[in-house]
């Protein structure tokens, strides 16, 4: 069974062809332009599809997969206002590539394709119950319930980064205060970042921000920690504490108890995982202690590609 | 159909006789004796079953479904360590109960029985996906998805009471900081009352207070409330807010925008929902805003064993 799956994000759109979603038989990308109008964006689709295509007969494609950085009226395969992509609305995205491609499309939130493949194909192999969490700019989640994405009742499920965590905390972008997204998402990070690196001017993440003090990015933390830098390791390890404070409600709630960790800062390691566990270990029910289980997420950025091609199966 | 629903409580047994579950034919109560061994209480479950039978056949029963005040082995029938039921341990209660009367027996936990009962005959009617929430000592949660008790992993999900409002808040009973439990759970309240109240000791509540300091209850918060005092008003409210707290959290991940508030504390009414609904509609993504609906439960302390009824259905 041959089809295609397709990861837009804010700057590239990821495509493969696959086989059953598992095997990527060709792998083709282009940049989103996101700051052109949506035609642009979606003829950029149109040119990973038709690359792809290449390779094969259109009529042995089963399905185009296809995850969207936004929420999704899965039903009719129409996009809502997705953050990342102004100026695009509402967009019926499935019927116009299903018209164009003859081939059956199928729609679903980034973060819910990134979970299923990683329960496809990654870290979530044999596991019934799971969240997948990507951290980056914000905090996305997939919530996997007996191996199936949880899409609640409208399919806005998984808005995992507006847990509350500090009720009177820093305000988020949502308009909250106190969301877990407002202590993790990459802009607050680093807006921390930069007094803890001025008390430390011997530091190595000092030193990278004296270099190019606009282009600090949570890589040059991950970075500087892994070569030991003390400061970089305690702001990943604080960020890991605060997740964990989520992850504990989440479990308690949800009565599940594995949490694969994806995106960016994930590949951070150590010290942002030893946050991570220490917080959520010592704050979830004594009944999950035992089963709570934090992984990193295994596919990196091919997770949501693979799992929007296994939408199809 | 005929079914038994049992409502185990910490003080008291409540069963009935129902048709589908639906109406009520016959009803009884007995003590839980819950400070005596298990055995005690379990003969007071018999002879609340005995008593109800006295009114049909046995053979006529289709099954009885008990509601236990804690976690359970679904698959199995068996309640573990229920934290009101001390002495209970690992007890196989669905064995017990479906030998002795030889009639199909299913367990569940009691907050999850509340909410059922609530879906089939209450306020949840006609509501596919909803959070049943008890407040009482804890904050017990159903959650109802597509029309059924969602679970999770191994029969513990609804923990709704450990969702962390302020992860450097009070000391919780489960050893985390900051649940929303620490702060709405009955004896915080009233340990919150206290300064508030002596601040106003011409208040209605303060009078209440010096009367019989040793037995203030909720009912007394609400009471006042009603009669106009205005800090029973505000403790009241200022609970609904906190409360409101994690809602958001639970509808921003699970996608569910209908809660319903039972339990003893709900009956005080308008400031509490009031501070429910002003902080829950503030914190709730834009999304959620409009569909968010917040009421109070219907069945009162019926809830419990209709839902437990309705188990066999």
């Amino acid at each position: 069974m041959i089809t295609i799956g397709i990861d837009i994000g804010g700057s590239s759109i990821k495509a493969a062809l696959t086989d059953a979603g598992q095997r990527i038989v060709a792998r083709t990308r282009r940049p989103t332009m996101a700051e052109y109008e949506r035609e642009r964006t979606i003829s950029q689709i149109d040119e990973c599809i038709g690359e792809l295509l290449a390779h094969v007969e259109a009529r042995d494609v089963e399905g185009i997969g296809v995850g969207v950085p936004g929420a999704i009226d899965l039903e009719n395969g129409v996009v809502y206002y997705p953050p990342n992509l102004p100026g695009w609305g509402e967009v019926p995205l499935a019927d116009i590539l299903s018209r164009k491609w003859d081939i059956p499309v199928r729609l679903d939130n980034d973060a819910n394709c990134a979970a299923l493949g990683e329960a496809h194909f990654g870290a979530g192999r044999q596991r019934e119950h799971f969240v997948g969490l990507t951290l980056g700019t914000g905090v996305g989640a997939g919530i996997i319930i007996g191996g199936r994405i949880y899409h609640g009742q409208r399919g806005f499920a998984g808005e995992f980064g507006h847990i509350t965590i500090n009720s009177d905390g820093p305000l988020c972008n949502c308009g909250n205060h106190g969301c877990v997204e407002a202590y993790v998402g990459i802009h607050y990070m680093m807006r921390e970042a930069i007094p803890l690196l001025r008390a430390d001017m011997n530091g190595l993440l000092y030193q990278r921000a004296i270099a190019n003090p606009e282009s600090l990015m949570p890589v040059d933390l991950s970075e500087a920690a892994q070569q030991g830098d003390t400061t970089s390791r305690d702001i990943l390890r604080d960020t890991g504490k605060r997740l964990g404070i989520a992850i504990a409600s989440a479990a308690n709630l949800l009565d599940i108890t594995t949490f694969l960790i994806g995106g960016g800062i994930a590949a951070a390691g150590d010290p942002l995982f030893e946050g991570i566990i220490e917080s959520a270990i010592a704050r979830v029910l004594k009944v999950h202690r035992d089963s709570l289980t934090i992984l990193p997420a295994e596919l990196g950025n091919d997770a949501g590609m693979l799992g929007a091609a296994s939408l199809m199966l």
